[in-house]
């Protein structure tokens, strides 16, 4: 697990297939859980007398979106307290993602960041100290009883590693024909990990502190494709590879990719077997894969883009996330070649399916007392 | 000051002008402070109950020293709760420098890292987190009341600006034929930046919290060389290109270098001045710039050593944490240029003086109740 630690991230810079200029869907899951967030601190700050209030963002990565979270509840916060006549708390904030990510980059970015928050706020807004804290979020990465409000965006449907089930050599995730054992191998590793998550949180949370989480899920009712289609398709892709040479064999068998993602079922069967927080929300969206689309061309009739532009940027999304793994298992040199089968694929699934959507589990959660 | 905070760290990577490869002289300085911080930490540790230790290491940058705080005190800290039959606490350590400092260095080494502690100490260890908080130590980094312990080692000489005053155009730091208004200037910047420090991390401190600082001094009885010689030679090899053409005369003249080198007595003052930390111990050591080869080359008669090496070992260690701040002034392309003539003139320097050494002081203070 150590290895996958410092291999896993998005990927770094700010070039074409950066995650940086790549991650407007990931930004709009944040604006959706946006209210939630509110309601859940709104909740925590009128019941517990906060003098400094502190705050982790588990697997914030790097980008844009890095800072979204502070950046919302600074806002929240201080409409809170201006509302109730409160003075504003101080802040300290806790950027978490694992060792590889791109901290540097969050860092150079928070001069200028800073300005911004003491412009908007002037001398209303309390302090805002803002930390990095790297390290797996299924391990402790606080003291007891040291958060009051916890937050996690898209990053819970990555596993601590692949379930070691054999039987899956020319696949890299569940297809239709993965056997039985593997899919159910898949969720108890789901079911370990966000269990030992659940538990980890609830020991660094303050009584009555506060969760938010949203990861990618499943709806086994939907018609349309699933996110597991997206990635499969790079499984059928690499297998090819193999038949025509262009990689080993023996790198595919033992290539899973460690990610999830669970009905709302079983999340929450999680989350009551744990048994340390109160659910107050378990929300699901659906969510185009091509959102990023419409956002960069500000076109709201989506069907109207070509298929051309849609599958490009459906490939940057997925690629932005899996090329950093997928490299430290096959070589650099073949990453640009996947990622244009993986395109000319994604068109293929266009022109059948027209459109391509998945669902992201929204989940507020209070810790008992 | 913000774009100085981007602008200003030591050399990155693993290259042969890095910091990572040119800072054993840092490596020393910790080492003979060893003592010093651990005589406060025992002290702190018998008076204060504490459950999570919190402890600050400001200036950290990157490289091999990085984590060698953090690696002294669970030392010092679990010998300590040992020899008293105590639990050992829970470590919470906070890593900072510059927004520019290359965090993510020393996060991939986190691993690894991790694995040493927990094999010397076994389960007897308590968890030990670790974060990073960039920004200047000259503002509030931490909510008030929060911290333990803080440690700057080899920091505290780089000023939050080099000062306004005129004056000063041929060179880039104090020389025997600067005006005295220059010295007086240079001398009341550090009064103000470390008066400044030292109220923030009154603040920051808990009660009886403990802090060890060392930094470049200078002792006025010296007959050898001071570090101020080696911070002018970089001025007048810079005018000489100017001379040349090389560099345009605007740049030299509008350029200084933030670092002073404060004596026994300007430091004392300014703490007695500040006012909220009694003084343990002050005390100033005699370090010879080319430590560093003694180290490498395992050789107790540093006089055997040719000219040469001494001379490339000298101008590395300055090279690496003088060339970031050198290269956003005058040009990347300068910078081989600069650091082969700046050998040379360390060639003569040594030819002339035979040993080079200047005096670093420690500083060990108690925030006042």
């Amino acid at each position: 697990m150590e290895r996958q630690q410092v291999v896993l991230h998005m990927n770094h810079g700010m070039g074409d297939n950066s995650y940086a200029h790549n991650s407007i869907i990931q930004k709009r899951v944040m604006r959706e859980a946006k209210g939630i967030v509110e309601e859940s601190m709104m909740r925590l700050y009128t019941i517990i007398p906060i003098h400094c209030f502190k705050v982790a963002d588990l697997g914030c990565s790097s980008g844009p979106n890095a800072l979204q979270l502070v950046s919302n509840v600074i806002d929240i916060v201080n409409t809170t307290t201006s509302n109730l006549n409160l003075k504003p708390p101080v802040f300290q904030f806790f950027l978490n993602d694992l060792f590889g990510n791109d901290f540097n980059s969050i860092f150079k970015s928070l001069p200028q960041f800073s300005e911004i928050i003491e412009e908007k706020k002037g001398h209303k807004c309390g302090a805002c100290f803002i930390n990095a804290t790297p390290g797996t979020f299924y391990k402790s990465l606080f003291p007891n009883n040291f958060l009051h409000f916890v937050h996690s965006s898209f990053s819970l449907h990555w596993l601590s590693q692949a379930p070691k089930e054999l039987g899956n050599e020319e696949n890299v995730h569940l297809t239709s024909t993965t056997p039985p054992a593997m899919h159910e191998a898949y969720l108890e590793q789901f079911r370990k990990d966000f269990k030992l998550f659940l538990k980890l949180r609830s020991q660094e949370l303050v009584a009555k502190g506060g969760m938010v989480l949203t990861l990618i899920g499943m709806d086994k009712s939907q018609k349309t494709h699933d996110i597991r289609t997206a990635w499969s398709l790079i499984g059928t892709i690499l297998n090819d590879m193999v038949l025509e040479n262009l990689i080993e064999a023996i790198k595919l068998e033992c290539f899973d990719l460690p990610l999830y993602d669970p009905t709302i079922e079983e999340a929450k069967e999680v989350i009551e077997d744990e048994g340390s927080f109160t659910l107050q929300r378990l929300e699901s969206v659906t969510l185009d894969w091509s959102t990023n689309i419409k956002e960069v061309v500000d076109d709201d009739n989506n069907n109207k883009l070509d298929l051309n532009t849609k599958a490009e940027f459906t490939t940057k999304f997925i690629r932005a996330a899996l090329e950093p793994l997928l490299k430290a298992k096959f070589g650099e040199e073949i990453m640009d070649e996947l990622f244009v089968r993986y395109k000319n694929k994604i068109v293929q699934l266009i022109m059948g399916v027209k459109i391509l959507e998945f669902p992201t589990l929204i989940i507020s959660l209070i810790k008992k007392v």
